[in-house]
């Protein structure tokens, strides 16, 4: 059951949504494996777990969140669909939740978002509006779709249902390795860090929550540190799933629980994911080496510590990465 | 025991030789996951299971023959070392399981050789001699180095205690996934091919096996029609390590077990490792992608089956991916 904070009005989620949550996902995505390598271990001091959800379906963990909305809708809201509006990995992971589902799913999408976007939200059976890409001409064509539809608005990370969808990743991590120190997961909009917190807090209170982020796109940090939302225009980072602010309800759970949160350079995530690629030999996006890449810069916080890492997703762009010339 | 065939005289590797290979490198070697990937399963009609020896130690197969070579040698013979050449997978291999030991390991390498290549070799405590890109200068140096230090010659593939190492591959294969009607392996020198043949002639002779080439390397599709070795001088593809020619061991089980050899494109090769990279989000090498190629170009032969395909390695150099420019 959701419980209202007298404090804040939130219709806050609890860990029984977790649960419930996980129970309604589990036939629709993976339980992704947990890997290690020897090498990360000796040059970081630590002993580091990385939970793999660029294995997770739709190739990122926000299949969690999505499904945990679009599965857990009555029938007749269901029927008229669900929409909203990302050009990364919230958009796919809708697509393909409502797919399952087989109900409509509508994304509003700047025409200048990538193709291989736009092809992979039709290969899950998503329906693209386009937009202008600004913030007016998006909440127009959004507020259009909705009235013209009807349909359910899952907002990529500020949604109750959406965060004790992520909640989930986290229980599986602590299920599969026992005695943690610390988990440590990028931060953008906060979806996956709230979802740590809500879990860790209640089943685990034990293990240290750390968020990394770029620097170039700070405002999580800045936020942490002043006592408020803080919200930067259009950041830039090769980390493009960290770009968005925190919002009310990812801003409850960061605010009490997370230990710190660690921001590293560009050059940093870039050499960390280069490292990732090399040494376990597996495809992840920029934004999931954002961690990895503030283990190794503050290593006094990890030594010798049994330390998660989420790898939050693997959808990337073969022919753009960030190593590529021009 | 090896067997000597009157009719080769080739002191040929049994399957109690890969029973003990098993048990000698267990200690040294990952039992390596067996992926799926529902999309490629609907794209190619078939059920692939994928061998992930990309995620294996040294980031190859190869390293279950050269740990088999290594962890047998006597006490004596261990303690003059091991020598190779090879400016591939081989080479690390051998060096990582000579460090295992304790023992030396001198690699002769042209020095034209990827400095990537020889960093890793040295990462792993081998040492390099270097010598021309030049048949007759490797061999020169090789026979110095052999001389001096007395070491054991461990050949890349032409050797029975590496084939015997080798078959521990398909061994955990049938293992893990039972009911598998064929299995898919690149062909270069054909170590993995024989192996496989080894194991799965003995424990599982109703898996038919196909090896996968190059077209622009097919000298052993050739051979395989003529009935006797082809070997070709330098042929060029981007499966690098598929260049070498088949030898007289190899040769034995090649010729007399595998059911076909199909050779693709170079564009097939590269397109199917980005779809496996895309799809599955793991980093492997243009050799591994040869077998899906092959089942995406021969459908008939593979629509409902279930097939084991090996993903020999990961070691590949991210700032030079054949799909990039330059």
């Amino acid at each position: 059951m959701l419980s209202k904070t007298a404090e804040t009005g939130l219709a806050l989620p609890t860990y029984d949504d977790v649960l419930d949550a996980h129970r309604r996902i589990e036939p629709h995505i993976h339980r992704t494996p947990v890997l290690t390598s020897t090498m990360i271990n000796e040059l970081t001091g630590a002993e580091l777990f990385f939970k793999c959800e660029n294995f997770q379906k739709a190739g990122a963990f926000k299949v969690r969140g999505a499904s945990n909305a679009v599965f857990g809708l009555d029938e007749e809201t269901a029927a008229r669909g669900v929409a909203t509006h990302s050009s990364g990995n919230h958009a796919l992971s809708l697509s393909y939740a409502a797919g399952r589902r087989g109900i409509p799913c509508t994304v509003v999408m700047p025409h200048t978002a990538p193709q291989a976007k736009k092809d992979a939200v039709r290969g899950y059976g998503g329906r693209i509006v386009e937009c202008e890409p600004s913030t007016s001409s998006r909440e127009a064509v959004f507020a259009e779709v909705v009235a013209e539809t009807g349909a359910e608005f899952v907002h990529p990370y500020n949604d109750p249902r959406v965060i004790a969808g992520q909640g989930t990743c986290s229980k599986e991590l602590v299920e599969d390795v026992p005695g943690l120190d610390a988990v440590v997961a990028p931060i953008g909009g906060g979806g996956m860090v709230s979802g740590t917190c809500l879990t860790l807090s209640t089943i685990a209170p034990d293990i240290a929550i750390y968020a990394a982020e770029p620097e170039q796109a700070d405002d999580a940090a800045r936020s942490f540190r002043a006592g408020y939302i803080i919200a930067d225009d259009a950041p830039e980072t090769v980390a493009d799933g960290l770009k968005v602010p925190l919002k009310e309800y990812t801003w409850h759970f960061v605010s009490r629980y997370v230990s710190d949160i660690q921001t590293v350079s560009e050059q940093e995530i870039v050499d960390a994911m280069k490292l990732i690629w090399k040494r376990m030999k597996i495809v992840m996006e920029p934004s999931s080496a954002v961690p990895l890449a503030a283990i190794l810069r503050n290593p006094s916080v990890y030594r010798g510590k049994r330390v998660g890492v989420i790898i939050t997703g693997g959808n990337v762009d073969l022919d753009k990465l960030p190593w590529m010339q021009g």
